[in-house]
């Protein structure tokens, strides 16, 4: 008898992106451990070619996502000749909250993880509560895969906090980017890695359940105070009833797509950015206005950003009022951008720049 | 001393959307009436330099958005030389409906529109009832047009139409076009316009409140076993709860980047698709495997209409089917697709057609 279906779900999906990162590092390196510990060969015993095999982290609150995804890594990784290892992270943000890691990384030791570790940071202000406590998680996870090592680190996002992110992309109303979602693969050289994104967060729970795994529910995610809390408890509740039970999936599939749209049209915009500048780099008005509004406006965008307007800051109405110097053009005066960056049209050319 | 601002507001939406309209009658048509007709220029008082003014038809149901469309036509259209008339249709699907058709009629009539008349329609049941309803209602307005010589039909969608439409364009889960929700300018010849999608729901009821315009509340609009409705009324609320005030504009927005995005990529589909092509116009899948997933998958699903899979019927998830053909080839068999089409790989070739 195999194990139970919500078992074996999040167990292939971290299997699938362990074969990804092997095969990855077989491409990147010469050393060829990753093939040989897959087949089971045992490594010759020299110290020169007895390298490590490669480190997997799983980034664990103790929450039920976090917890099956661990679980999974510590299943899997030693079938693939991986190394896994936890880490948690101590936002700092109830009380107890240390000993909270403490017990996440007893339960990642017993998993047979190793090395686990707890990570304890300051979160700031900065973007708001749910942003700043983000920025810090990252930062400790980052650091503690540089400090052993890691190949990568795993995620515990699921189809659920997936379909949260496009509807709080959707509330943006900054176009189809922010409709993309969270990656499968982001972070520098591919550093994180989402294996639940089409995993639904009830099979996550059911398979922390039926190997009787204590899982800790995070009292910040039925908080009102926060957004995604609210969309998790009630707008998106309110959406499956209006609009069926499917919302959680289409939501998720319009992510993976509008990721490949934008992607698309992002290397557009940088092919075609060349041909619409005159010999001394400036904007040309007349070859802009040739270009499809999609292309164009992602151009126009881009060079606010490289004028120094933060990306963050920088909404699609300030975009659509900069293209109105292209498009509806009556002679209007400066456009002020955010970061004192300031767009102006001069002589048949868009002239974009701080001050 | 003014209009009131919820009028002021209509009324400069009508204008503008008339303005466009008798911009591209002067570049269509060599009559040059509008362009006099605009000046308050009488016509000369011969039967062959007096054809009629433009006629722009108004779509109005008796609620308070196409209400408020009409009036602020009957208020707009002699100011610019046009002539303004009025469609009701009677849908037939509740008693006594065709008694509020005439009720309409009288008010359009009130306001001063000329010609103005119901149309009686039988609602089929293809596609279920909100889509029966909606192909009943444009055939009858598209025969009204074409009966009168109308330039245009008005159709009363606010933003808050466009907010709903693009969640249910959510809901499919099948891409950015489908998030694009309502063109303000659709159908032959760009007939029907939409001159309320940046005017909420809230100013057009106000303007009919100051103008003292009787307003009729669809039932249908409050029945729960429309998606609509429960969309309206329970979705969208419970949305701006969890996200904010602004949740309906952002839609909005979405909606015309999508559409852009969405245009410029069906764009670059159409010009990659030659290029992928063989000498005898089979798709070759080592091209096909080079081109952005984006357009890739828009050329593979143009292949599939084209063979005759009916477009409604054809989901994302057929069309990755299809993908994995090209990008995950490992010799699998033809794939189905609706319509009875069929996708198969053939010596590098993607055939894609009916049986």
């Amino acid at each position: 008898m195999g194990p139970h279906p919500a078992v074996a779900a999040i167990r292939l999906a971290v299997r699938r992106v362990l074969h990804d990162i092997l095969t990855e590092l077989n491409c990147v390196t010469t050393s060829g451990i990753p093939e040989r510990a897959a087949a089971g060969v045992p490594a010759a015993d020299s110290a020169r070619e007895r390298p490590q095999p490669p480190l997997v982290l799983v980034a664990c609150s103790g929450g039920a996502d976090s917890m099956a995804l661990a679980s999974a890594l510590a299943f899997e990784a030693p079938r693939l000749g991986v190394r896994a290892g936890g880490v948690t992270v101590d936002h700092g943000l109830q009380a107890g909250s240390d000993l909270r890691a403490e017990e996440v990384v007893l339960r990642l030791r017993e998993l047979g993880l190793d090395p686990v570790e707890s990570a304890a940071v300051t979160v700031g202000r900065t973007g708001g509560p749910e942003a700043a406590a983000r920025d810090a998680r990252y930062a400790a996870l980052d650091a503690a895969a540089l400090r052993h090592g890691a190949a990568a680190v795993l995620l515990g996002h699921t189809r659920d906090d997936q379909a949260e992110t496009v509807l709080l992309g959707l509330a943006r109303g900054s176009g189809i980017r922010s409709l993309s979602g969270m990656a499968a693969v982001s972070g520098a050289g591919g550093r994180y890695r989402r294996p639940f994104l089409e995993v639904d967060r009830q099979t996550a729970r059911k398979a922390c359940m039926v190997q009787a795994l204590p899982v800790w529910d995070d009292p910040h995610n039925v908080d009102p105070a926060y957004t995604r809390s609210r969309l998790r408890h009630e707008g998106l509740p309110a959406l499956e009833k209006a609009l069926g039970k499917g919302v959680v999936e289409a939501l998720a599939r319009t992510a993976q797509l509008s990721r490949d749209d934008a992607d698309a049209l992002d290397a557009w915009a940088r092919q075609a950015e060349a041909g619409v500048r005159d010999a001394t780099g400036q904007l040309e008005c007349a070859k802009l206005y040739a270009l499809p509004p999609a292309v164009r406006r992602r151009i126009l965008r881009r060079a606010a950003i490289d004028a120094g307007a933060p990306a963050g800051a920088l909404f699609a109405r300030h975009i659509e009022e900069v293209d109105r110097l292209i498009t509806g053009w009556r002679g209007q005066g400066a456009i002020n951008l955010p970061g004192k960056v300031v767009a102006r049209r001069q002589g048949g050319r868009l002239v974009i720049r701080q001050g």
